[in-house]
Parts: structure tokens; sequence; C-alpha cells
């Protein structure tokens, strides 16, 4: 059953004679399977009209009527939920920050009402919700679903958030990195739907990024595979909250420019570049080196075919994206300097949640009975 | 049959009866695929003496007596060639130094005649060789077995490698970057045999790693996964050889250390910091501050379980091992700060050539009736 979803999902719509060619599955097991996905509602059949002849066939689809997934990104100081059918499709969608609440308390205050306000509107209708994917500042404990010390996010750690959430609204939750969400939305809806290997650069409030290599996050041993945020940037630099010093986070995110060139805010920095305030430029040229030199180490390191960039930093610097592409040309291997794709996020703010959305799609291909309960 | 080898690399010694339960395959099918490997004298019979009652069992085990596997590390002052059995037992080993030739007909006129004589000498004693397995610096294609362009290795450009040698020996040979084989050593052999995700970090002449997850080494999209040697560690460092400024290969390799500290060579810079020379102190204070900055990113970017360290360039820095992995304790995420092994290289000047004859046994237990002729 698995392996016919992740078919469908390859090809969109896939006729029985296809999957049994690609699945290897007889023709007699594919029936009794699709049937079953069938009644489940996951899939349903499409008429499709083939070549010149004009023959009809029976094509199977997700059927996108009756699952809805929520998507819920938590971050420093905002947070996003979105509402998607079985095919990623961006049903509804609604942001807010968090209006200085800390901490998982301060946060239910702001964010519960919403996913109440959802939850029941899906039900209103009729439709059922598959799970919760959540998308929040890691590290943490994929599988039990705790956080475990996000730096720059006070309160959080040790908070067993899958557990919360899966008491509070009875739904399966997946609590993932919104490094690794923001990556696996561009893997499995955007940029890497055809299955490149990718690495996504978050940068805001924090950096971060996730890896995605053979259709699959990375994780390392601790949790900590793509903390690139945290390599060293400045040999010299000041001491990070992870431990390490000079880490690209301290000097390259949102909190890292406004240390730099002390003014309040993004706005305000923006500004200040565009009247040609010369610190400023030069903390925003301090800044496109530090990212340059980032990603230069991202190539070698990782060696991946596209790196995207997004998180709510990414804005303000998208205008500066030609020229970090050009510069990097000139610095990368001479054989491999013209295969690296460098590309902006393709969900904006809502990146993060709409990966979290993928989570669970992920968890109901892997185990579809289990997840549908 | 590929199955089959792997459990017994696994187990070292097997039974029938387990083969049955841990591959799956009914004890007819196993029992002829061991035949047949017992034929081509692939593996063997053990008696052995099992529990209280003192049944004997007959193991399955690799047949030790008939295959040998050639390894040669190709360096760049250096080569290296082994001679192992099926086990990976080291039979013979062969060192020297490429005398100031450069390019491969200058290294084929060192290396060449040592070459010819062990596998003269196997021939001799009616033995066969399964392949010639080659460490050589990358980055490089390695399914056609074509160097591209190594830094600091001048006139090995485009080099096809793999053909000119399989011509040469008629033994099929397969190519692979010496940070990997170096690496492959350690998973296969070493540090790594029980499964464990490591780095393999050379350093020489120029610094390299090979990455091993799950057993298998990664390669990235153009075959530069893992070039630590090139992430940017001064930032406003020299040009690199490889396009990039600052590379950690340009100051923490030999080169880096004898640029910084012109005294002719290793031992002479060595010599200066043992009489106290305070500019000699320096640049060792430099390198281990470098190699420490290149440990922590490794940790924050790959998060192995070991990280092993190796190259011509290791022997003079082993003694500081204990006081960088305190550095490293000091500066990593505070939850995983125990969790990071950091060792020494377990096959020494023969690592590179040891992985080398590992790539061609991995050959063997993925395709072993075309490998085997």
């Amino acid at each position: 059953m698995s392996v016919i979803l992740k078919e469908i999902w390859k090809h969109a719509q896939v006729s029985r004679v296809e999957l049994v060619a690609s699945t290897g599955l007889t023709s007699g097991t594919i029936s009794n399977l699709t049937q079953e996905l069938i009644q489940l509602k996951v899939i349903r059949e499409y008429q499709s009209i083939s070549g010149l002849v004009g023959r009809k066939r029976v094509m199977l689809g997700f059927d996108l009527r009756y699952y809805r997934i929520i998507g819920l990104d938590i971050g420093r100081s905002s947070f996003e939920i979105v509402l998607t059918d079985l095919a990623g499709n961006k049903l509804q969608a609604t942001e807010g920050n968090v209006n200085g609440h800390t901490g998982p308390e301060g946060y239910w205050a702001v964010i519960g009402p919403y996913l109440e306000a959802i939850k029941n509107d899906v039900i209103a209708e009729g439709l059922k919700i598959v799970g919760l994917g959540v998308g929040v500042p890691g590290p943490m404990d994929h599988e039990k679903g705790i956080l475990i010390n996000p730096p720059n996010f006070k309160g959080w750690a040790g908070y067993p958030l899958k557990e919360v959430l899966e008491r509070q609204y009875g739904l399966p939750a997946v609590i993932e990195d919104d490094a690794r969400t923001s990556a696996l939305a561009e893997s499995r809806y955007g940029l890497g739907k055809s299955g490149a290997d990718l690495v996504f650069v978050t940068m805001g409030i924090g950096i971060g990024s996730g890896v995605i290599f053979n259709g699959e996050i990375v994780r390392g041993t601790n949790s900590l595979y793509g903390q690139v945020g945290h390599m060293t940037i400045e040999p010299n630099g000041m001491r990070c909250e992870c431990g390490n010093q000079g880490c690209w986070e301290t000097v390259g995110s949102i909190i890292g420019i406004l240390r730099r060139f002390d003014c309040g805010d993004m706005n305000a920095f923006m500004t200040a570049v565009r009247e040609g305030d010369s610190d400023a430029l030069r903390c925003m040229e301090e800044t496109l080196r530090y990212l340059e030199t980032a990603l230069i180490n991202i190539c070698n390191m990782y060696d991946p075919e596209i790196i995207v960039l997004g998180g709510r930093l990414f804005p303000y610097i998208s205008e500066y994206l030609p020229v970090i592409q050009e510069r990097l040309r000139g610095r990368l291997f001479a054989f491999a300097k013209d295969r690296v794709l460098l590309q902006p996020a393709t969900f904006g703010e809502s990146q993060s949640a709409m990966g979290a959305t993928a989570t669970v799609l992920d968890a109901l291909f892997s185990r579809p009975l289990e997840v549908l309960g």
C-alpha cells in the first residue's frame, strides 16, 4: 500500500496497469490494494482521455476531497498555520506573531484558538484531519517529539511538544526541526520534486539548514546534521549560545545584523542601506560576505544539486542573489562552478508550515493504515 | 549471493541455519548458493565447538587461502602497496616515495616494478588476485575512474587511471579518492566496523575527508562531498588552487604550515617547536586552532559518531589529541559534547591502501560473479 501511494505521489496520476509494471506486484494485488485505498478515500479514480484515438483510461490519483492536513510552524517570534489536501495544495493559511509571548504557555495562548478554529471548521464540513505536522527550532529528539535546548528560544528546553499536541487536539502529531520542514517542503512540493539533493538554508533570527539526500532528511547522530548556522565563520568572533565561537548565526542572522548595526529592526536597517549610510552599507556587504563564505562551505562539504535560501531575513537580501551566485562561481572548484543552483524558497513565509504538512504525508505514505487509525 | 557474503562479513562466521534466519531465503537456496561460493573458493566451512555440550557446528567464513587483493595508494609524494586476503588481513606492505617524480609516467616508473613483482609472486603461488583498488587525490569521476583536476597534484588532470591500470595489469581496478579509501578502511576494518557513521579527516600535503553514513561512502552531486580542506577557515586568507579563498588546506596542511613557518620540512619545524622557538610555537598553536575550528564545523555540519584523524601530518600533532578533544567539548552543543569520539587512524601509513583493498571487497560483495569473472 505504501509502495502504491509513493508511486501515485511521484506521477500524480497513474493507471493500474502502470502500477503493476512499476511495483512488480500482481494485478490482483494491485486491484485489491487500490480498492482498499479508494474505500479509505485516500485515492480515487479519474477519467483520462489518452492519445489521438481518444480512448478513455481510468487513472488513479489522490482523493483531494476528504482528508486534510494541518501544518504549524512555531517560530521564534511568529507562527504560521496552513491547511492542505493530500496533494499538498494550500487551502488556507493563517499567520501572526506571538507579540512578545515566550515559552510554550505563552505561545499556546496565541496559537491555540487558531488551531481549534481550523480543526472545528474541518470537522463541521464532515472532513477528516490526518494529522498535525509541526516545524519548530531545533535541536530536538524527532522520534520522541521533545525539544532539546534550542538557542535563542527561551522556555522550550525539554518541552514534550508532540505529546502535548496529541493530547490537546487528539490528532497524530509529527515534530520536526523548522529548517528540515522547510527543506522537505522544497523536496516534496517545490524545486526538489524531481528528486534533487538539496540544502535549504533558513536565515532569520537564527540560521539553520535542512539537508535532503535521496529524498530523505539527513539527521546525523545527535540530530545536529546541517547546523550550518553554527559553523565558525569569524575565527575570533563572539561566543554563541550553542557553545561555539564566531558562529555564522552570531553575525549573519537578523540578530547578528542588528548587533553589528544597532538600529532597532530590519526595516530601519534597510532604510539606512537605501539611503546610502556608509556603516549600513558596510554591514550589508559584510553580511553578504558571510553568506558567500557559508555557501562555499556548504558546497564544498555537502555538494548538493540545489541550495535554496529562505527565512525571514531572506526577503531583505534576495535582490543580491545574482551577485552572490556570481561570486560563488568564482570560488567553486572550476569543473563544478556552473552546477550549483542557488534559488529562493518556493513557499515564502509558509515554507516551514508547508513542510510540516509534508511530514504528515510522509508518515501517511509509510504507514497508511496506522496513520489513518 | 551478495546478501550471503555481506552476512558472513558482518559476523565473520555464520551457520547455514543462521543465514536462513537472517536473509529470509529458503534453506534450499542457502544450500545451493553457499555450495557455489565454496566451489568458487570465496567461502569455506569451519568446524566450531559450541556451548557446554560441545556439539560441533559447521560454520561458514571467508576462504582466506586462494584470493588476494592489491591496494595501492598514490600520494602527492609517496606511495604504498598492500596485499590482503578476503578478510582484510594485511599480508604484505611496500611503501616508498616518488623521489621528485611528477605526473603519471614518473609515478609508474617508480611504482610499476613493485606492482609487477607482487602480481607475479601471487601468481607463482598459484593464487588469484581479485582486483586492484587505488586511492588517489580527488576530485575524480569514480565510476569512470578518471581524475578531474586534483589541487597540488601536477600532471594528473583528466588522467584515465582505471583504464590504464586495467590494461596494464589485466586486473579489475577500482579508483577512489584517497580520503574516501581511508574512511572506508576505518569503516570496514577499523573503528567503524560495528556500523558507526564516521568522518575520516586526512591531513597531509592537502586536507580532505571521507564520510561514511549507513556503511556507504557519501559522494555528493559532483563528487565533492566531504571537501573539508576547502572550507574557508581564514575569511581573508590566501587564494587556494581550488578557486576558494582562505581554505583550511592553505593554512592547516603540511604545505600551509611550512608556508607560515618557513623551515624546509616538518622535522625541522618540530625541532623548532621542541626547542621552544616562539614563532614555531605560535605556528603550532595556530595550526591546532585551525584544526579545532574545522572539527567544530565538521561536528555541526556532519554530526558523526566518530571523527578519525590521519594522514602524513597527523603523527606530528597526535600528541595534542587530548587537548583538542577537550577544547572541542567546550565548543559543542552541550547535550552532545560528550558524544563525539576523536580517534587516531587505525592503519597509519597503510590507511588509504587498506581502504583501497576494501573498495575491491565491496565490489566483490555487490557483484560476486562479475568481479570473479
